[in-house]
């Protein structure tokens, strides 16, 4: 049996168009079905259709015209005011199943619009079958090395990071001598990042001096079809702007977007980048 | 046997003058041992003195000097760069017990600078005892009332507040239709709160047609003798900003500062505020 062209529903950011990259170079075809408002205009570089959230009649067409076979869905996307949306006949059938999956977080969300394309035959990959290059490995990336206080912060922001994950909060949490400095809901990593930056400098490190760690890991419920925690040049940036000494994320379940400007921006702004076993801190 | 005067080791915002007020208010003395640094001016309405945090003797002193009997901490104090600390011979002595507890998070913290006192024959006591008026009853304060949407959010965000507080993390949430806002760490709460008014629209409320609430409620490891949650008016007129819908306390275990105050302030923004059983949401 044959998967068919790999069919991405792409959402915002650098991650669905890391992930075509990928698997046209493993030689796969690609179409992408880029959301409006909120997909990369980078997009264009690839097989692709412009499609709203609404028209879910036609997302399931143009996906068969294309030859899809596997759907996976990458990207950050905009909750919509919902009366905005523009439905066809298809996006009206499902549209309260949808709203009640909504209203349970955006873990069921999720797990919703997954099986939306299921119930339609599609088969639903993550990046981590699509894209493996992309997968976090276990060690550290770059020079730098945490230190033994950096690995004792380390667990002790794993630790917040799965009860996070298990109640569909968010993925990341930053951690300071064993002070929980912030913990990630729905602004983002960036701007929970960005808030370390702005506590009382006696609590945290500051460039120079780095101190303290960010971590990142799934959420249990993610069957790494949908929101694996992601970093990327930007985020080593804004981790070394804000002070902090270094970032861990789950190896085999977190993505490193452009690995070689990773591994510089951290032995540029001398942090860390590492990989940790799930098993190392199981939650 | 008597509990002698009141002392209240005061940190920063209005709560310690809240509680002095409170004592003198029902016929105690009081002394405020106040910290350099963080306690507010107005503690000059009461006998007090000034004392560093590493000025650990003098502070022995002062509160027997002043006839202290029952010792309560209360207001926000900043952790401070432990090398800047000057520090009196007494205070060398407990540093080492000082800084192993700073490692272990605030609460682990709050309770080390507890048996500090009660080491030196001091009893500590919590708002709860020391100015039982301050707390927060069963019941909602103002006009408003919560609707179910509301009373959904309020059972997520309590769920959420009593995970992170089993965690020392924070002690507050804001949920909105079943997604969880924003979450509280070292940030504080109006910052938390702000941030909330800064996430896409379509995920929250707005003044005029608020959505979403604001729940605080204590770390399970409190024993009411150092950091209850606290709302004031601020709180109020902050989350009317950032469009949240209403604020939801555990009754018994908050504090409400100015109740008046915040009454009025709840009722001209036409958002809740209540009180709800321990019972109700145990964690």
């Amino acid at each position: 049996m044959t998967a068919g062209a790999l069919g991405i529903i792409a959402g915002g950011g650098e991650l669905p168009i890391a992930v075509a990259e990928a698997a046209v170079a493993a030689g796969r075809d690609v179409f992408i079905l880029a959301l409006k408002g909120s997909a990369d205009d980078h997009v264009s570089r690839f097989a692709h259709e412009w499609n709203t959230l609404g028209e879910v009649g036609r997302a399931m067409k143009l996906l068969r015209a294309h030859g899809v076979g596997d759907v996976l869905l990458a990207g950050k996307v905009a909750r919509p005011r919902f009366s905005e949306v523009r439905l066809d006949a298809k996006g009206m059938m499902v549209l309260p199943k949808v709203l009640a999956a909504a209203r349970k977080g955006d873990d069921a969300l999720l797990r919703c619009m997954v099986s939306l394309f299921e119930d339609e035959g599609f088969r639903t990959v993550g990046v981590a079958e699509a894209a493996p290059a992309l997968l976090a490995n276990e060690g550290v990336l770059g020079r730098t090395q945490p230190s033994e206080d950096d690995r004792a912060d380390i667990a002790v922001a794993a630790k917040v990071v799965r009860a996070m994950g298990a109640l569909d909060i968010g993925q990341a949490a930053a951690v300071c001598a064993g002070l929980v400095l912030a913990v990630e809901a729905a602004e983002g990593t960036d701007r929970m990042i960005a808030r370390v930056g702005e506590l009382p400098e006696a609590i945290r490190g500051a460039p120079g001096k780095p101190k303290g760690v960010l971590v990142k890991a799934p959420k249990p419920l993610q069957d790494g079809k949908t929101d694996l925690p992601v970093i990327g040049t930007d985020t080593v940036r804004n981790a070394a702007a804000a002070g902090l000494a270094g970032i861990a994320v789950e190896a085999g379940a977190a993505l490193i977007m452009n690995r070689a400007g990773v591994i510089k921006a951290a032995d540029e702004a001398g942090i860390f980048v590492m990989g940790f076993a799930h098993d190392a801190y199981p939650g």
